[in-house]
């Protein structure tokens, strides 16, 4: 019996967050061009956008951005988790059992009900899994972790808690342009599957913790280290069209971060991050990541296969290289996806409240009317 | 536009775990009977014939209960992280937290390929859930948590680290029953769930993690403990009638336990839970839990809503007097649920490895088109 498994094309709710137009390459939120975001707006402007459908006054803004930096420390419990892993965890392992552990230190976790009180808890998430991320890094790195300030945005404040000094103003706009442009998608893969535990009426941390998995998925958010790992494995430009032929033209392996299930156009995210990750090369004075991706790319587009199938880099193609040169350990790539996509996740998980149980069905395929067989019978 | 939030009738993969034919209240795994299962099989039984479509030989059946005995010990790093939740903590998210946090210390858990591995990883978790739930129960009752024996099956062995001692054969026994009704059931919601995460390409870590998360929801596994709590408020037989007028034919609230997405007949294994919750009762000499309940849903059936709706008792409704006689807090039924559930999601999630990404899409009805305005002219 024929299904649909990938649920292509069934639409699953009404939503205002966001419209993806794969076709062409267009993407907004509420509204709004991800392109006049991406040059205007902070990435708690994006928040509250999410939220509200309508821009931040800005009295809300301050509000928005003092409430999540009062709240993004976490509890020495769950410091004491992270420092009791070993250190080869998958970062994305780390953050999931944090968040989740969060929720016994959270007064509302089971607040099933009041999407206001969701809301707060979201607010809360957004600083606590900032805190986690930075956290986390040091922890591998040998550091202390530190506590957040509350005098700082959420990029900046990573900024801050990652080096330790006063955040760069060229890495803290960077990462928050990063922050806007990853917030939100459409009904992706973490999204829904936020989306289908919320809807038995479970609690925010549970959603927020399926969706932290989906995410961790290769082909999902964990296409960016992923497709890090690929340019240190090529290493220099002039590896790039000899390592196309033996490993992608031969069929062996696919390039991480090119193609995407909405996208048959460029994804206009990718073009920012492009645009923005050569001027982090450039600023660094080290482009030779930045070349190695575009040379692959070029080497990908002029090819009969991609251009066939309409595959173009991601949005993790170009953000791999921008994050590398932020200094991100590689691992730490799909947590800051992470970081920003709670914005998303948790409008989904507050629109989703109170829905209907999402159930599909399975088609039987396996034996039927067997008897019972003893043990010794068998 | 019109969507289908639910996803009801869609099919959304191939299975040979089971078939729930919910219009006549048949049920079947892998081709047998749950009547036959529940009379003749172990949870062990059940657990191979769902990851290989046929029972196991007495030496398989052997192998099997020696593995999962073997690796259901959890680091002292993970006792650790339990008892430093605050007690109050619901039980199902200091399960998802040590589940999570156990894939630190499982040395396959980023083996996001082998389908072999994925099975061991998922007898691994089958004993360790066991342990964790048994310690989490400990911990609550200022009780110091045990470690799992090796020469136990998983029921006989939780009783024993409730307890501390012999393992009652009646409460084992009934225990495992339970284990059999509830290990696989279809495409529920929180198989779906760790479906959608394994379909991204993520760990079998992340997807029961999510699986937990969906189960806690008290439109899923939350309605055993919800039914609890409710039989609890009634508190006697002869406030059955007075309080069903009172909140359920006033419109008030709904019966938690009572009704089921896919059963319009009633649930085979409610049938068999309600024999089992009266012996249970009867063999206890404290028949009024099981009576209120019985009382209850007779009412609700003379009732014409819950008839002309065929609404039935569920699985939850009489699983909640069985564990409740079994001396289990009731906070603890659901994560006794995921105890059982672990066979199918594992069986589920090894079957859905390599397969496709699962995103739906939405419908956006939000604003479109607008133009960007700077904080200060909002």
């Amino acid at each position: 019996m024929a299904y649909q498994g990938g649920l292509e094309g069934i639409a699953v709710a009404d939503i205002t967050t966001s419209f993806v137009d794969g076709s062409v390459g267009e993407l907004i939120y509420s509204g709004y061009r991800i392109e006049d975001l991406a040059e205007n707006a902070t990435f708690e402007e994006v928040l509250f956008l999410l939220f509200h459908s309508r821009l931040p006054t800005r009295q809300e803004y301050a509000e928005l951005r003092a409430t999540i930096a009062a709240n993004a420390a976490i509890p020495d419990a769950v410091i004491a988790m992270l420092q009791a892993l070993p250190k080869a965890t998958s970062a994305m392992a780390a953050l999931r059992t944090a968040v989740s552990m969060l929720a016994a230190f959270d007064a509302d976790a089971e607040n099933l009900l009041d999407k206001d009180v969701a809301a707060c808890k979201a607010l809360r998430l957004t600083g606590q899994i900032m805190t986690i991320c930075a956290a986390w890094m040091r922890i591998v790195r040998g550091q202390t972790p530190l506590q957040p300030r509350s005098d700082l945005g959420v990029a900046q404040n990573f900024v801050y808690m990652m080096s330790g000094e006063e955040p760069d103003a060229t890495a803290s706009a960077a990462l928050d342009v990063y922050l806007v442009l990853l917030a939100e998608h459409g009904m992706n893969a973490s999204t829904f599957a936020a989306r289908v535990v919320t809807a038995t009426g479970s609690d925010m941390h549970s959603a927020i913790v399926a969706g932290i998995g989906a995410l961790k998925g290769p082909a999902h958010g964990g296409a960016n280290s992923a497709a890090m790992n690929m340019f240190l494995e090529i290493g220099e430009v002039d590896n790039v069209v000899p390592w196309f032929e033996a490993n992608i033209k031969s069929g062996k392996r696919r390039i991480m971060g090119i193609g995407h299930r909405v996208y048959k156009a460029p994804d206009p995210r990718a073009a920012i991050l492009k645009r923005q990750a050569k001027a982090l090369a450039e600023n660094s004075g080290n482009r030779k990541w930045f070349d190695i991706a575009d040379k692959l790319a070029e080497t990908a587009r002029a090819d009969e296969y991609f251009i066939q199938r309409k595959l173009y880099p991601n949005v993790d193609y170009y953000s791999a290289i921008a994050l590398y040169t932020l200094d991100l350990d590689v691992d730490m790539f799909t947590p800051l996806f992470a970081m920003a996509r709670i914005a998303g996740w948790a409008a989904h998980v507050i629109a989703q409240m109170g829905g209907r149980l999402i159930r599909p069905k399975a088609n039987y395929v396996g034996p039927r009317d067997l008897p019972w067989l003893p043990l010794d019978e068998r």
